[in-house]
């Protein structure tokens, strides 16, 4: 019997895979997902043997084709299965024959659609002779680094006008893989990250869950080490006990953010009627979430948001944190979101006051800053005043954290900054999230660059803020396990690494 | 004595404008503000008399300068201040000799770093001689028509590798005026809205208020044809009494959107550092926009996409509302947000079930549809689905509004369901927003299309809901002021007219 993480590596590298469904009509699931595993073969990024499997082809794509499971030669690893609901009972009883390890079942039409008998057909001979499932009713999985591409919906869409535009794009390769039950979420979110440049590494979607479900998958991401954070979006979670324990185990070494649906009575009955499972009390979830280390996002966009600040800052050793910036007003965005979330931010102490006080008898700073917390270098501001500023800040031994607001639009400051700014943070590891309001071209170049130097950017005072709580609530939580230091080690060398 | 409107107006339309500190050297506030009018001026677009003023150069960019105000040899509607604060008291006793009705000063200085005396010397005469003062220490205003742009930041810069980029834009002409206590929240703002191709009416920053303040600018957007929604940034409001009184009267006709920050003691504590203003209880704040129809936004998100929605979208006429889709996961997130906003999504009502069992049996909709409200049209959706779907639930008498989450990711659904359901909307007083999600190429169209025809488009369900919610309160202030169809009435002639 092999390990969890053996069994579960299975899908995401396998050394041989078998597309059940494998077709050469480009509207079919079956060509798109067989075409992302050739393409990726060819390009040598998928290493193991693929086999379409069609009775009605001789060849795919230039690919020997077999009409069942059974012919193929060589050993199995994965079905991947495209064909309609009745025959998949059939494909399931050849899985079984040839020794297949697992298989994920992407075609619908089970209990998703109240067909429990159907499910249990294809499930229960398998799960009998050890083959894992995922699905069915799924997108499957997508690894950026080993090829494994699922996903059946091609990259690029051709509009009516002709123009063919990028539609379900594949993220590059990072540090956050994404665990979800609802595949429509699932591709919706690839979009995002991928627009957003943010790189992943895996992406499993889950649908009916018949088989492997969140504990077992979570444990498998705590090993890989291409997974700095998890994304789990869940509608319902069955094997609640299990969860926590795993969940407990995962979160003192990674963060898990989680996306929990069906929050209200109006919600939970659309999730009902979605997937047929009861959601359960939503506090019963948050309680559960709250001791087991996982940090809840309120939507969407926190959800993300979060995400990206635990995938390239380490959490925070404290409560209290300094807001910088040249903009009065955001800045004040800034604390109200910070205080509304637990997070303090204190008048600094009368030592660094002192040191600002300095600055301006020497004229480094504005005389007419305010330097009580938020650091205000007003509208004078320039690069080499963010850069002392959040160097003095740094060193405040009562300051766990910086929000970064630097609004470009002043005069004097220059791009640069973004530079500065990472410059002095490295070998600190007090986490640094940064600010840029607007939407074109200056705004967008200082928020990527500051991504692109690990300081993860948003857009508004209140999404940096919320960012910075959930630095803060994970390093609460960590501390609290005992587990803090050598968190953020690892997190160091990790992030070093990438 | 001129009417308050009439007042107000020489800001946006004076007849002649004196650009006092008026610069030939790039890098001053003068010449950027100078350049702004001339420009405007040059391509007809401002129609007023342009007067440079300053002692040291016999003409700015082809126009003559003038040593002093009191040396125009013609009338003076308006003055713009941009000289160093010690000069300002001087400038404005000339102004006083002059005649001139009202002026702006830039210029920073005064009571803003606790210069309150040097604030009076320059106001009191002012105001005894009937000038009224926009400032000081404030960005004075953008006109998207006038050509009237006192913003001294230019709308490009130059990076440190040489390369120019927009930096502060001015968005196009639209519906949207902005009041602004922060100047730098203003900008941002301006950077915002032109990014996402929102036009914007008037801009105005007020800084000290040491005069003209929130009531008078309000009612001055009252009557602005071109302002359909104003959306109002305050840290302090001084005259709250009279701000009630005028914003009870805007709010019958016209959508007023609140961000007010300071809501925390620590927020409160950086606004009255920021300011000097002390913000009062919050939830006086919270009280006073309430009962005069303000719409309170929670963050900077939220304001403005409340303020996109009720630019383009009439209020919703009851609290119910349905929310159609392809994507289960993300229909309960809307849902969620919904009802946690006190806007129910009810089971449709049986008449509205049957309909679509009806269309689930000819085959115009999926077999395996969920339609208890969201309608959920699955994976399997086209764009003629979307069209029916939207068209059964404008005609439902109990659906008082519809969130569209269109996720185009899914195989056979085209670009143009946007369209579509634009084309079946039209004539409906219904409200309708619209959720896509992703940052690629068809996902930015989508949400592009959707605004371009009038829809307010969002990234995230959340979003949508939350907008949606501002619909729906402000439907029901509407109607509690008995002006629910008055409002409608003109809302639909003004959105049809631009």
């Amino acid at each position: 019997m092999k390990s969890i993480i053996e069994q579960m590596n299975i899908f995401f590298e396998p050394r041989s895979v078998a597309i059940v469904g494998a077709s050469r009509k480009t509207m079919k699931a079956g060509h798109v997902i067989f075409k992302n595993f050739a393409d990726s073969k060819r390009r040598g990024i998928f290493r193991g043997e693929l086999y379409p499997v069609n009775p009605n082809e001789e060849q795919i794509l230039g690919f020997r084709c077999y009409p069942s499971i059974r012919e193929i030669p060589r050993e199995v690893d994965l079905v991947v299965v495209v064909v309609p609901a009745k025959i998949v009972p059939k494909i399931m009883r050849d899985a079984t024959v040839r020794g297949v390890k697992a298989a994920v079942i992407i075609s619908g039409g089970f209990s998703e659609v109240g067909n429990h008998e159907l499910e249990e057909q294809v499930t229960a001979p398998a799960k009998e002779a050890g083959i894992r499932i995922l699905g069915p009713n799924c997108l499957g999985v997508y690894d950026s680094e080993t090829g494994v591409d699922m996903l059946f919906l091609p990259e690029t869409k051709v509009l009516t006008t002709g123009d063919e535009v990028v539609a379900t794009p594949r993220p590059m390769s990072g540090p956050i893989s994404i665990v979800t039950q609802s595949g429509a979420f699932g591709v919706s979110a690839l979009d995002y990250l991928a627009g957003k440049q943010l790189g992943v590494s895996k992406f499993v979607s889950f649908g009916n869950k018949s088989d492997v479900d969140e504990p077992e998958m979570l444990q498998y991401l705590l090993h890989d080490e291409r997974t700095r954070v998890i994304l789990l979006y869940v509608e319902s979670i069955d094997a609640g006990r299990e969860f926590m324990k795993v969940t407990k185990e995962v979160t003192k070494q990674k963060p898990v953010v989680a996306l929990k649906l069906g929050k209200t009575k109006a919600g939970a009955r659309a999730a009902l009627s979605h997937t047929g499972a009861i959601a359960g009390s939503d506090r019963i979830y948050s309680a559960a979430f709250k001791q087991s280390g996982v940090i809840r996002a309120r939507d969407m966009e926190e959800f993300f948001d979060v995400g990206k600040a635990l995938a390239f800052q380490p959490p925070a050793a404290g409560s209290n944190i300094a807001v910088i910036t040249d903009a009065g007003g955001p800045g004040i965005m800034a604390v109200d979101e910070c205080q509304s979330r637990g997070v303090t931010v204190e008048r600094f102490s009368d030592e660094t006051i002192l040191k600002f006080e300095a600055l301006k008898k020497k004229r480094k700073i504005p005389t007419f800053a305010t330097n009580l917390n938020p650091l205000d270098l007003t509208g004078s501001v320039t690069s080499e005043m963010f850069e002392t500023g959040t160097e003095i800040l740094l060193d405040d031994p009562q300051i766990y954290g910086i929000i970064v607001l630097g609004l470009h639009h002043v005069p004097a400051l220059q791009e640069d900054f973004v530079d500065l700014i990472a410059g002095v943070s490295k070998g600190h590891t007090k986490p640094i999230v940064a600010c840029a309001i607007g939407e074109t071209e200056m705004a967008l170049y200082i928020r990527t660059r500051f991504d692109k130097l690990g300081i993860p950017a948003y857009f508004s005072p209140e999404d940096a803020a919320r960012s910075m709580a959930a630095l803060v609530e994970y390093g609460k939580y960590l501390k609290k396990r005992d587990c803090f230091e050598q968190y953020v080690e690892r997190f160091q060398k990790s992030a070093q690494g990438s």
